[in-house]
């Protein structure tokens, strides 16, 4: 079966907000193996939403809409809905008292622009929204199934899981199992290089690479009947892959290198703190963003000025002087004199140039030096991410290999 | 003029990554007065390429697509672009020798498939990419204007500002100027109830608000003509629009609310340091994105288990013991404690529960409390940011909450 996304909204199309709606849908899609081959984005306006729709419905079984439930006179989707299929609106009794239900709970009287939230094409499947305040639907008509979403992802993404994923499982009758494989270290390329035989050789399970941000996700996939159990098919290839990868591959799932590496811990009783110059609490952030780590991370220094490194961390002024900040030396001791105030296993400290300013011939903006202090000693490394680059992609790319170094020494 | 956007990429269809192009493009082009009607997005297959294009060029002007440039077999938007004009593909000889550069300058040699990224249909315009080896071009065709752009964004950015932009501008001939006025504090339907009338009395200047994290936008714009000044149009409704929001007004522009904060605090030379406990050093890693913050910012502690609360920041274990590590106390003695230890004149500090684990019928997950410590004292606030909400969003509302705090405090 195709389906295809029309995302609706002028915000969109005025770049004032990126469209998350449409990969969100496009993942889930390909887990029932439900194909999307277009997606289109079309303003709130009557006359062209009528074309794509249109233009959808000719070409995909499935059309799924988002955005434009509202209360408001621009949002208009189902009205248009209704109209290019020939149907009248009628408004749902429990959607309406699920509204006034929603705004006296808050204390709020509704004003009656609010009901156009309750009105939905005359057959439609109402999928209640307990996220927000405007219901979704199914129209099903002419063979085609028009599936109306509203557009804050925070409401999508669960609608999508809970009311619509069982709906397209039941009309798919077939699955796609996934496997991704995330690897750091190596680029998309380099990476191609050295599965390229494998890659030409697929058949069942099928290879594909993307380039994400310092990293690679190898994505493995199958398509299967019902029922059928995918790992054995994962097995006729994985085996050779991972040989291949190493070390380099940090994770199978979803996991991104900040859980990865707060799992490990976890998992290994290790605890951990950190001394953040130019990453300035980033990676604090991202290892805080995981459920359950405050059992690994025991505190974290944002040291910015030198004054703050040799206060808290105990950086000699002789290193400082003699070196400067951005050095292997300063690195070493921030993270060993981290490790010493807190008692912790293992400490991370990153020291570098994010620029714009701040560069010089000798220490060019980019220059990052991560040093880790474990049990068995400390050792610092020297990363060089590029002068032409950006302050946030330079930080962020200091967090993910500070992050990745510690994950080698803990594994 | 009407321009369409075409993102091309398997990739994009799959979900596995979310297209900034496309919104980023949209903001550039209503800078130029060039509408946007419609996007599309299509998979790296040609039939459906050479649909998409054959439907953008029947109803656009200018057609912008992104993606497939690279140097594999997938790679193929050129290719297909040339086969929908009728034009053969050359080979530009200096992008050729760019390529070549590129390859030699990191010490590669380069393979024979990157030579796909130095071929253009027949009479194309070459943009040359400083920021990575596909080169873009325009073609003219049938009184058409395509446009082809790489698809990384690190890349299609500055192609868009430095290559694209002064020729949409020549072909434009008219302008949109646009303010952004930033409001956090008042939610979307609240600010359009403060200011109906003057959205319903709109004239030259068009009002319109988007929802953002945590914050609105309230966008002015108007239509120019070649040369003419903006600011007369604006000066007739923003003084009111301002005088509405008062303090919750709290940019102009681009800024964020860390970047506001940062700049506030440079200019007034204030220092600030910051206590984090649930936030986990996102208020740091977001003040430490602005440029030149270290004149301001001080140090951070990501205080995270109550032992570090103590050590580092010297709350009291009465406190912690008597009221919890998340309440109003504590918060005042983390901030104090910083203010202290750092000699700051400003200190914040947060303290809550982000979930999803930890939450109790009198502490709830979403509850977080936010102290600011200044010259005139401290103050602490309680804030209840929603037990459905997830952890990010928890923490992220806690990381604005607090700098809108210290913000009203520094104006």
């Amino acid at each position: 079966m195709r389906a295809e996304v029309i995302s609706v909204g002028t915000e969109l199309l005025m770049g004032q907000i990126v469209d998350t709606d449409a990969a969100f849908i496009a993942k889930r899609l390909s887990q029932v193996g439900i194909d999307l081959y277009f997606r289109q984005t079309v303003g709130d306006n009557e006359g062209r939403m009528l074309e794509s729709i249109a233009l959808a419905a000719s070409r995909s079984d499935i059309v799924i809409l988002t955005g434009g439930l509202g209360p408001t006179q621009d949002d208009m989707t189902k009205q248009v809905l209704a109209r290019h299929l020939g149907l009248p609106l009628l408004t749902d009794e429990a959607s309406k008292s699920g509204l006034e239900a929603w705004f006296s709970g808050r204390g709020q009287s509704m004003t009656p622009n609010n009901l156009r939230q309750a009105e939905f094409p005359e057959g439609a499947i109402i999928l209640k929204n307990d996220w927000g305040t405007a219901p979704g639907c199914v129209v099903r008509a002419g063979g085609k199934h028009f599936i109306v979403l509203p557009g804050p992802p925070r409401e999508l993404e669960p609608m999508m899981d809970e009311r619509v994923m069982p709906y397209l499982a039941a009309l798919s009758g077939e699955t796609i199992a996934t496997k991704m494989l995330k690897v750091f270290g190596i680029g998309e390329s380099a990476l191609e290089d050295r599965i390229e035989d494998l890659i030409s050789a697929q058949q069942r399970v099928t290879l594909a690479t993307y380039a994400g941000f310092g990293e690679v996700t190898l994505r493995l996939a199958v398509k299967l009947r019902a029922g059928e159990d995918p790992e054995p098919h994962f097995a006729s290839v994985e085996p050779e892959i991972r040989r291949r990868l190493g070390e380099s591959l940090y994770a199978v799932g979803d996991d991104n290198m900040p859980q990865t590496v707060a799992k490990i811990l976890i998992s290994s009783r290790k605890s951990l703190s950190l001394a953040e110059s130019c990453t300035g609490g980033m990676i604090a952030a991202e290892l805080v963003a995981v459920p359950g780590v405050s059992e690994a991370f025991l505190e974290g220094a944002v040291t910015y000025s030198n004054e703050a490194k040799m206060k808290t961390l105990g950086v000699s002024p002789q290193t400082l002087q003699q070196f400067g900040a951005v050095s292997p030396e300063c690195a070493l001791e921030m993270a060993e004199g981290m490790k010493l105030r807190t008692g912790s296993d293992y400490a991370l400290s990153v020291t570098g140039i994010a620029g714009p300013g701040g560069g010089s011939a000798e220490k060019p903006v980019g220059l990052v030096y991560i040093a880790v202090a474990g049990p068995n000693g400390a050792k610092a490394e020297r990363f060089l991410f590029g002068a032409r680059r950006d302050r946030g992609f330079i930080r962020r790319m200091a967090m993910l290999n500070a992050l990745d170094l510690l994950r080698r020494e803990l594994i």
